[in-house]
């Protein structure tokens, strides 16, 4: 298990998504966890949140909206906008007031729990993907760009992990999902949320400052790399 | 030259970006190709672009906007909602309105000219980067949506194309220009606009049927594949 | 349909792979096909593949070999040496021979027909699956190295093509193959013959003059980019 | 640090490429590591390998050649065949011996120590490029194939990370090493051999059972993904 003990991290949408995952798992390893609960949607919910956390070693950016199923012809302008304004637009907020603070300290990470949705093509899933390719390439780029600064921006492109929300108890007992994870997971199972939460405590930790503008594939093989 | 002799191709914002370049080498293909050169960040606008061109084989999605060079620190609201505005915003509208109709028809086309900054970090380039990557995205879930129709959408990820706009002749007879594109670009060159219009045909046109949700770089070997 | 008139391109195993295809396809161009027929596993056959060839523009690399379907746990020496004896140990003798000739002239192209088993795991497919990696990543270096020769050496990697060796008629036939198609393959039915010599006479064209060292994925979709 | 607590791990070529490097780290996290320096070039130096070794719960497969800077008109049979044999066919034969093994007790690793120079072109570098190519796409295959036995199959591809061979001290003490590294790598440094040998323990670990036919490029952001 690694080691963070002393590390600050700001835990974005602390009860969602991977909040939880992530929040038990970086307390195990000695962080100081910041967990935060309320949605990024807007700037001013930005602003409080980074001057409520003080100075941060990690943002660790959990952003998650359910993602809807709906087909490429059905898909509205409140269904993208709603992923957008959650997913996408805290993006640019957030740099303004973090990276700064990071640059003068001389050091800094920021990791974005994304989705391997946007590396490889899904059905009835063309507005989720847009938006997490948005937060995928805005990695590569910031990470390019913060190499310098010995800030580490970096993401997970995940799926096929372990989440009460995109995979409850009752789909998981059906035989027909296991026999999809099967067919179409490599790996043959769901990772697990610790196994997902550990990957992200390692590149949180100093061990990964090797890491700039990356993406990592946790999904069990269904996207290489 | 690729035979596009009677393929109905609405390009749009046909005087911005790879349009002209795309328009003439259209014509030299025998496309009957629907310029259009409105602006496409409203539904209405998108509205009126489809009711105005009637059925068409192919959708040439050629959305441009400048490129801001701002700091990842500095990118404001109003830059990154700019870009989105013009970039992406579009295509669910676009989807909603072309596709059935596509789908009616049994076949039917979608070629976005996207960018290669998605692919690979650069600095200064998120918020571009970032809507880059949102239309990547789009383009595999929705390729791999649409396969089943015999509907193609593809996309290509140019860099360092031959552009007014964005490389400037007087930035070309700049030595130190020339001595970058020998470092950074395997071509050692710029790829011209025709090479690029000419790859952009060959997806246009029926030889290119099976292809799906794919995306293709086009930048002289500065992202591979 | 692409313009290769006047063009001299060697291809090599015409009679095996998708020789016969490309042949067709590019005689269609108006290239001058130099067919040849010969295995290339030895230094002395491929010193007198290109000394007979003549001067060539392009090297159409189409080697082939059955892929066998070998657990990982039983692949043999021999069954190892003998792909990599036909698939991979020609490359160097091939780029001695023939490189060199095309530096003097000033232009040249190779063209491999590899494989996406490269890029995505396959079950069964270790032995077969090596050597065709070890094809993409020489283009990627030949390609880099030569492209300032104006050289260009580039893939296509393919995977589901229709092709009478990998997927014979009694094969297709079979209902369970086209549902695993439609399961595994995006496009729902194997790419023509046809379609992916269409797009290697485009890229042995100077039209695609453009590309140096880069993987073209045709596939239906099955490995995206 | 990652806990490797009572984990035997086989570590190939201890004395070479990463040898050392993995050597002390692995020791640090626990692990019962079985260093071994004989060259793996014929299979009756890998039978006796893995008989002296016994059972073990990790193969760390480090293969280590001086990669050779050959124009690629000029790569001989020698330099080809000395890579390949060094690099490549020990691949099939340890997967004979070893995998079997693991199949029955249901558990197991192989971490490859590749090279992101199979992801990326470089010049002068088309042998060694072929070779650790072919090892990427066996990873990619075999990795597919075994993870239904529990046996995680996974590579590292690395460029840019300290060490003797390939960046002597007089090779870093030199600027226009220190400029090369600024341009090139978004890092701006060399990967430290500690950050390169700790993400190998991370991949060794029973947190990493998620990870099956993955390539995870470890080179400052020189290949993303």
């Amino acid at each position: 298990m690694c080691n963070l003990s002393g590390k600050r991290i700001l835990l974005t949408q602390a009860d969602a998504f991977m909040g939880p995952a992530l929040h038990q798992t970086l307390d195990q390893c000695g962080a100081v966890v910041i967990p935060d609960t309320r949605a990024l949607d807007t700037a001013k919910a930005v602003t409080e949140l980074l001057s409520a956390a003080g100075d941060i070693d990690v943002l660790l950016l959990n952003l998650g909206v359910p993602a809807p199923s709906t087909a490429a012809t059905d898909v509205d302008d409140a269904e993208w906008s709603h992923l957008f304004k959650h997913l996408v637009e805290p993006l640019p907020r957030l740099a303004r007031h973090c990276l700064p603070r990071m640059i003068e300290r001389g050091a800094g990470k920021i990791l974005l729990m994304g989705s391997a949705s946007a590396l490889r093509g899904m059905k009835r899933a063309s507005s989720y993907s847009a938006a997490r390719g948005a937060q995928l390439a805005w990695v590569r780029a910031v990470g390019a760009e913060m190499a310098q600064h010995n800030i580490q921006v970096n993401a997970i492109a995940q799926n096929f992990v372990d989440n009460p929300t995109y995979f409850p108890a009752q789909v998981q007992a059906n035989p027909a999902f296991q026999a999809r994870l099967n067919r179409e997971v490599p790996l043959g199972r769901l990772v697990t949320a610790e196994e997902d939460a550990l990957f992200a405590a390692y590149l949180c930790s100093d061990a990964a400052n090797c890491f700039v503008g990356q993406v990592f594939p946790v999904c069990g093989g269904w996207v290489g790399s």
